[in-house]
Parts: structure tokens; sequence; C-alpha cells
């Protein structure tokens, strides 16, 4: 079925960081309608990416979906303040939360889509009971908060987590959405898509190749998500 | 003597955190050539302005002296990311603080300049024994992290800190600059330079204040700024 | 089959605590003899309803079986104190705790019966080897110490919970108690008990529901309980 | 001066815990207006006296000045749950707080009295900016929530450093009150107040001594107080 | 089949601490060529056994295979102070890691050996991802840094565990090995060896028994070992 | 005054920690009555030098005084910890301390010489009050933990931090004795001796010193112990 729906969600991070309201232009030229943001504290990943106040500017000059992933350790008062801000999507990491219920429910409650982010290593089964609640899983295909390093390559475990979050969303017959995380190139795209992700994060190894555009990178990613897609056709 | 130099840090935290170059190109035009850069990671204080990719990038684009202010618990990995983006001075809060005297060799080695930041209700003892280490001292005037909280003002007992601390550093011989950060207005200007004061955080009550430009703001806070000094003066 | 034996405990944060012994004293008068306690130390969860003082006052002028849910980051510490105390049931979060096995080592060595306790999040996994150490599980239906949140309802996932904790223990061979803990009203009760309930804490939605006296209350809990007990016999 | 006015101020903890209404009637029926909470988390010390909801329940039942004495890592929390309660003042220790000066302006804001609570071995110098700002300082006698250890006897500085503390209230023309906590007894009394204590904080070795009433209590503490007072008398 | 290789691991903390040299000579005598190295922080587990630096100088006089066992908190911090020692095996807590994939990458890139050590009621659905990564699972049969405790006993599931490990390994097809720690006894021995495991952490009530050579004991110990080799010989 | 008493403290952390009953008896056959020895738990700095099963076992084999000086977080554990093994001092960092005076009392009641320790940066006002509560102040002359980091220099306030807490101690009438920690090498012994201080920790840069023999390099020390005697002398 072509009529499966993948978002490709740029990385501010991968942005022109000085320069960010021309950066969000160029990517709303291009038809993209959401933007990765990720907020991550020094303590839980050591990286700090980009700043509070620096989001609350964002959201004056777009009205590009926020698809925010908070790297935390005290995700309930970046939850709150990204709630303040007003943003689309909240994910907030399973490692290091206690009250995964009250989140959601602070998130959900706010009216934003409420996700949840999974380290490569966590096992499916700590979503038994949150599944059905979240809008969408992020499984992060790299440590999170390691982008930066370039010894941090995807997991090669990569495909069979997908597919068997995948599965899991079947048997369950919820129509939540997986979002990967990490290493989202243009080489691992189809098997990604094929193995059912939804959501892709888009940084250096695809949207924001250097040499090419914004818009030729696009093309590109988008070639290869219908490659992925096809890959799945094919089967059934 | 009219030879005091006092220096005007303009906080990057007051401008357009979406047009980081054009604003950095603005205040260099004034002939500014320090930014006050505010680190804070949510959790010795709640707010986390903007990250340490951000600051990389600027290291990029402008050549301005970067006096940055870490508010955070874990002061070794913060220090250690801005000695490797490489800025002009580094200062950590004492409160959140073990290995002092260690930090401040580690920035000194780095070739920087070393601040050590005091909360409000912080006593100059605290000094003893290392303020001959470092190059300056940041007086926090309102609680640090706090500076977008309208209810927080600049605390009543800021002159006679000022006043104090240039004292213990006269006694001492040292020439070890004071910097103060918080509320630092036009009002205030020229009891904090009489009292002491070298170095002036300049954000939305001095250098930012709305209605009127960068350039004309500046030429008010020198005017404070002669005012404060002839004070001193006067007296001696 | 009728002699499925239900027991109503009581939260002791529900009765009046400026005149305990009377509120215990009524209590014992309708024939109930398990009082549930929860300690809270305000990090876990930010609440802290009574103290361990207040306890041990407590123990001293009632024979009722103390059920205590700790909440709480410092486990051994509060299993040590309930222990020194003489309390019937010690429940834990498995949420805060690294060496579970030990916790339940220190309170079966005691003599007491060893409970553990699961946020509403937290899937049936985690009790893979615990399970048959312990003599209940408590399964939080509101997110644990957020109970005087009046935006706190009692997860949709309840009666599942229940169910799949029943049929897992079932499976195992074991005679494990299923304790429920979160908004157990009159409403939820059938369902909860033809889950598999067999403990149900009662607050201000059941045993402490205004207008009515705890002895008017309690019978209309009983006749619900029989409703539960019924929907499963009539089922077999 | 025999109108220097000393406050007796019973510590809950020593009422009876079941029985808190009638217990605070007899303290009311003795002309007594200031009750001592201890407010302690298990953590900053291995104790946890009694809880918040108690507290509550307590501010609804009389019109007691509460003298709310917290011993907590989270002072914020603790603090913000006092102000709602609604007491009359909030002290806080000094050795687990950060941001002293933003408490002090909390607490202030809501018209509360604001205290803060040095533990014994913690020197005067930390007051240095902060004394000025505050209506109270307790000096912990004891080390602070080991009240019920036996082995925990007053310290050998006590007067010494109500005396010292005494001195710089004068020094800087002040009227900050002075508190003192911890086996206040009979015997140590007359020294404490001589030597400038103005809060005692009455326990199980003054007010609360078993064996005589509360009423014969207090009038053997009232002579000990006026020893104490004719001792400055006489030196002045 | 007779081939299975089953190896003894002794551990330092039984040797003779005063005098390691020539404990290590005597093991090394026996040709055992494997070395347990416990390194706990006196945080993830009240005891610190053995310090960095011995471990350091221990490299120095022998070429055993050195199988570090990390309990502690910052799993970072020693992981790295291990590879910069040189060890052959390093395993740390799943309990006490966010980054679990980062930690087995970044012993993986050293050459060394990857172990991952299971508390007693740690699930093995934690290790659904990070399996196939790993070397060796460690699983404790006792709560971890009590083994100087006398009550501390292995626990009644020990066989229940290593079994279950053992057939999840088959299933996957892979060729992980086990590690058994906590107890190994001459009685446990065979049953554990039976039921899977493949490293056997030898301590006071194995290789270590007071009254009987290491050579004795060793003897001992490999009778049992080909006991439980056999017992699943005849079973097949 | 030749009467000064001037303790030499071998760092067991230079000893052959492989062969530690041999390097013992070599200290002792050199008269030396007293072993310092570190206990740090890879948090409060990182480095985790020995364990303190070590010391259990160095215990039993020599009566030497130990000389303990913990750089931990949680002081109470470790402090406990050594009281049962039996140690003649214990030292505690000041900076990680919350309960000063209890550590202090728990320590002196098990008979055991109390000692506190301070960072470089440290002020001695932290002293004020519990100065006469102990019998030795550590100064750090290197930031803690850091000894094997070759850059880590003997601070530039050494003298003057070691005679000013000499004045202290003097002012006040006690006792107290100054024990010197980091970098105490034979070209700094003259002026630190001379300063006041009356133990020095010795290490690499003193008795360790390689190519001469422990015997060789004790005189040299006497030798500048001396020299540094005779220098107050002269000044008298």
């Amino acid at each position: 079925m072509q009529h499966r729906k993948i978002t490709i969600a740029p990385s501010i991070m991968c942005a022109d960081l000085c320069n960010l309201e021309k950066s969000v232009r160029e990517i709303e030229k291009e038809g993209l309608d959401t933007l990765h943001i990720d907020v991550i504290d020094g303590a839980f990943s050591p990286s700090m990416p980009l700043g509070i106040d620096t989001i609350k500017r964002l959201r004056k000059i777009t009205d590009m979906d926020f698809d925010v992933h908070i790297m935390a350790n005290d995700n309930e008062f970046f939850i709150q303040e990204m709630i303040n801000i007003g943003v689309e999507q909240i994910s907030f990491h399973i490692e290091s939360s206690v009250h995964i219920d009250r989140y959601v429910n602070l998130i959900r409650k706010s009216g934003t889509k409420v996700g949840i982010a999974l380290n490569p290593a966590t096992p499916l089964s700590v979503l038994e009971y949150v599944l059905p609640q979240c809008d969408t899983v992020v499984l992060m295909l790299i440590n999170p908060g390691f982008a930066t390093d370039k010894n941090e390559k995807q997991i090669s475990y990569a495909i069979k987590k997908v597919k068997d979050l995948h599965q899991l969303i079947q048997e369950k017959g919820l129509n939540t959405r997986i979002e990967v995380d990490g290493r989202v190139s243009l080489e691992t795209i189809p098997g990604l898509v094929d193995a059912g992700a939804d959501i892709l994060v888009a940084g250096s190894t695809s949207l924001f190749i250097k040499d090419k555009s914004i818009a030729e990178n696009k093309q590109i990613m988008e070639e290869r998500i219908s490659e992925g897609i096809s890959l799945g056709e094919a089967v059934k």
C-alpha cells in the first residue's frame, strides 16, 4: 500500500544554530512539517545541544510541528517546560522515569502527543502497559546524546528491534507510530521503513549530508523511503 | 582616575536566539568585545537557556571574548566542554564545587581566565584561599538561573557585597576583577561601579531595553558608568 | 466459591489525623483487622502523609495488622524502621530498588509478610524471579503519592493488569495475594474483585466516603465485593 | 530588663501523636501560642517524625503559631508545602540549600516569618549576607533528626555559639531572634537565656518531662527562664 | 560431551590480601588461568573489597586472565579504569546502567570480553537485545556486595535461573557463557554445571575452604564439575 | 624547642600493594609507628586506591597506628567500617559532610582520634566550632584523590594555610595537630614543619623516592624536619 505515510523529521541540531530562522525557512520550503528537537541536560547524557530559550524563540517563528525528544534525569521539569512552550509531541526516556504513567497523563492532558523513548538495549517488555497510552515509540538506534561521537554507529539490531515493535503494535491492534533516531542514513532507510518505521529523524547522514542541498537530500530520502515501502509490498 | 576600565558584557540570552549571527554583528558593531554566555543544566537551577552546540557554532563566527558562566552540578564536564570550544573566561559556582582548586587549575592550564561565581547569600569567606588564584569573581545579584522570573529583583545588599569584595581584594593587594550579574540596570549601574564593579553583565534592563537600539542603550550605559566612576573620584 | 476472602484495608491517610486513636477504634469496631499505612519520603513522590513516629505510636494502641506501603528512595532505611516498629506486612516499590532479593529476605527474616509494589506502567515481567518470594503484590492503580491530586484517576488498564497478574500467579501455582491501591471505589470494586484482587486499599472513594458512616460504607463495599465474587462464579 | 520576651515552643513530636487534638488543647490551655513542628524527610537525617497531611489537619484545629523546622534535601518542595498550609514561620537548613536567598524570598513573599537553621558545627560566617534577611536563626544544639537517639547530648559549645550569634546580631544592629533546639532542658535553660536565646524549643527534657503535667513543667521552665534573664541583668 | 569446558575463577577477595603475589603464585601453580576480581564502590553495595591501584599492581605480576566484576553506580568510570589497566573481561551491572549498549561497545572496542551482571531478582527479559552483544552473563546467586554477610545464602531459584538463561541462549543460537557468582559451593556445583553454568566464581565455599589446600579443594571442585557434566550427559 | 615531635606517616598507597606484609615490615623496621591509609570511593574523587578488606587484613598483621583518611560521599558508612576494623585515627572531609558534629562524636565514642580534612580551597572558617572537638586537621596540599596525576602540584598557598591554621590553634589555646598531605617532599618539608605541621604524610616524593631505600629516605626526611624545626627556633 503506497498510502503509508512516512514522516521525515529534520533534527534542529543539524541546522545552522546561529541562523535558525534561515534554516527553518529552508526546511519549511521543502514542505517538511515536523522539526525534531533534542533536549539533553548534560547529565542523562554528556551533551546539551540547545536550550529551552532557543526552543521558546523558535516557537514564535514557525508553525511546524515540534517533535521534542527529552533526554534528561528530571523528566517532569522538562515536560512541563515543553508544555508551556506549546509543542506537538513530547517524548521522554523510560530509563530515567519513575512515574511513567503520570508523565503520559501530563502530556496528554495538555493536548500534546505522547512519545516514549527507548535506549538501544532497553527491551520492549517495558512497554507492556504503556504502549496503548502513547502515540509514538522512539527507538534510539545509537546511544542517546552521543550523536556527535564519530565512533557511534547504528546498532546492528536496529531492523530487528523495529520489526519486533511493529509486530507488538499489530498484535495489540494499535496504531502507535514508530520513530527511529540515530544514523538514519540513506543506506539504512529502506530497511527501517520496510521493518515498520513511521517517523525518520533526519540528521547528518540523510537530510543534512554536506555537498548536497536539503532539497536534493530530501528527494533521495524519499526515493529510499519508497524503496522501503515497496520491499514490504513485495512481501505481501 | 578616569582610567578605570569597565567592561560591558552583553548577555547572549537577551539576543535573538533564532538569528544569533545577526545579533552578534550588531553587538560587535558597537565596539563591544565581550559576550556573556550562561550555561545552565536545568538541575543546579531550573533553566537551560542555550546549548553547548550553539556556543560551539558561535565560536566559529566571532572573535569576541566569550565570558562563560556555568551554573551546573557537574562543573568538570562543562568546564572541559568550554575549554574544548576555546573561550576566554570560565566561571563556575563555588556552591556546587568540591574540587575548587582543581577546576581553577584545569581552566588556568588551558590558557583561559578563571572566574568564581557566588550566589547572593554566599559569604566572601569562601574565597579565603582561592581569591588569589582567580582573575574574576562573579557576584550574582539575583538568584542564578531565575533571570526570566519577573519577581526576581536585585538583592538589597548588592552594593554592600561589591564594596566588601572590593575591600578584600585591595587588602590582599590583588587586581581581581569584580563581575556583577543580575538586573544590572541603568539605575543601579552608578552605585555598582562606584562600589567597585569592573564587569557589568548587560541584559534586559540595560543594553537590551526594548524601544531603544543597542547603540542608544550602550550610550546611556556609558554615561551611567562615568557617573559611577565620578562618584568614587569625588570621594577620593 | 463464596469462600474467597477479600480483605478491606482502610487507609490511615483518610482517618482523622488529629484523632487517630478515635479513628482506629471506629475502624476496629467494624471488625476490620488491617490498616493500610503509606510511608512516603517526599522524594520518590512529592508527598509525605504521615511520619514514622506516628506509626510507632499507633503500634502501641492497636493490634490491627499494619500493612505498610513504602514509597521511598531509601528502601532499606524505611524497611528497617518498620521492622523495628513491628508491622505485619511491608511492601516496597520495585522501581526504586536495586537489591530487591535482599529486601525480601530482610523482611521475611523478621517474620513480616513481604509485598512488592508496582507503579501503573511497570510490567509484570519484573516479577519473573521474585514473585514466588513474596506474599503480596501491590498494584498501584494511580500514580503512587498523588492520591490527593483530584486529576489523578484510576488507570484505564486496571482490570487488565489485575487479570494478567492473577493468571501469572495461577500459572506458577502460587497463592500470592493481589492488593489493589488507588481509587478503589464502589464502582470499580466488583470488576477488580472479579479480576482477582484479594486486598482492597480503602480510601476516600469507598470506606471514607463523606456523608456516610464507616459502618454504612463498609456494608456497601461488602455488597460490591460479593457482586465481584459472583461475577467470577457465574463464569465458572 | 524583665521585658525580654522568651518564647516557649513545645515540640509537637513530644505530644500524643494519636491524640493530637487533645494534646494541642492542653498546650493552648497553658497559654502557649507557638507550636514547633519538625519536618524531616528521612534523607537529610534518618528520621521522619510526622507528615505533611498531619500538619494540614493540625492547621484546621488550632490558631497557634506554627514554627516549622524543615530538615530536608529538597527545601523548595517542603517550603512550598508549608506556605500552602499557612504557617507562621518556616526555617530551613543552610547546609542543604543552594538558593538560600531565593528560599528567603519565597517565604517572605508569602507573609511568613523566615528562619535559617544551622547544624552544630556550621560556622556563623555563613550568615554574612543572609542574617539581615531573616527573622530567626535556629541553632541546633544536637545533630538534627537524632533527637530520639539517647546518646545524643547537647553540644558542649552551645552557650558559646548562642553568645557569638547574639553578639553578631547586636553588632549589625538587628533584632533577629535566636531559637535554640536540642535538649533544651531545665538545667540548660538559664545559661541559654542568659547567652541570648529568644525561643526555646521545648521537648522531653523540659515541657514534656514525664511524671509532671505540662502545667507544672511550664511553671518550672518559666522560673528557669527568669533565672536566665536575671543572670544577664546582674552582669549589666 | 565431556568436552564442555568449565572455568574455575578464584575470587581474589578470598586470597591473602597482604600477600597477593604469593596467593597468585599458588593459584597459578594449580593451572588456573582466570582471576575473578570484584570492584565495588561502597555505594551500589555497602562494600569495597579492594582498590584499583591494587589491580594495577596485580596486572604487573601475572598474566592470568582478569575477570573483573564491577558493582558500582558510575559504570563508565570503572570500565574506563579497567580498560586502562588491561584486563580480559569486564562485567557491569545492568541495574545501575543507563547506556548499556554504550558500555558494551566501549569494552568491546578495547579488545576486552564483555559481561553483563544481573542481580538475583533481575528478570532475563532485560537481556532481550543485549544478549547477542555480550560474551558472558554473570548471574549473581547472592545479593552482590554482601558476600561477607554470613546470613546471605544462595538464592533458592539459582538452578532455575541458570536453566532459563541456558535455554534462552540456545534458542537464540548463541554461545554466550554463563558465569555464576555467590556461594558456589561443593554442594551446589553439580547442579549449577548441569543447569548450564560455564564459569564458576570460586570463593570461601569451594576453592578457599579452610583446612584444605587450594590444590585439594581444586581437585574436589573438579570432581563435582564432572558430576555436573555427567548429569546432563545422562539426560541426553 | 627540639622536643617538637613530628610524625612521619608513610602512605600505604606507595607500598608494594601485592606484598603489603613485606612493605609493612620494612616500614616497622625503620621505627615508624603510623600508617597513612587513604579510603576513596571513586565518587568524591575519581580514584579508589585500596579496599576495606585490605585494611581489615592489614589490621591483623601489624600494631602500627592506622591513620585513615576517608575521601568519600557517604562518610557515615566508611567511618563505621573503620571503627569496626579498629584504627587509631579517622579523618573525613568536611566538604562532603552534613552532620559533622555527629561524625566527630561517632569516632570519639569509639575511642579513635578524630581528624577533619580540608580541601585546598576550603577556608579555615569552617572550623569555627569544630576545631576544639578534633585531634587533628588534615590540610590537603593537592586536590584529594588526584595523587597519581603527574600534573597535580602542591598548592602555592600551602605554607600560608599551615601558618594560618597554626595561628588559629594557638589563639584558641588548643593542641590540635596539623597533618599535611600532598607532595610533602624533601624540598617542602622544612617550610611546612616551620609553619607548624605536626604530621607529614609521606609518599613518592619523600619516603618512597625510588633509587633510595626507605631507610635512606627516612634519614634525609629527618634532616629536613630538623631544619624546619630550627627555622622556627631561630625566629623565636
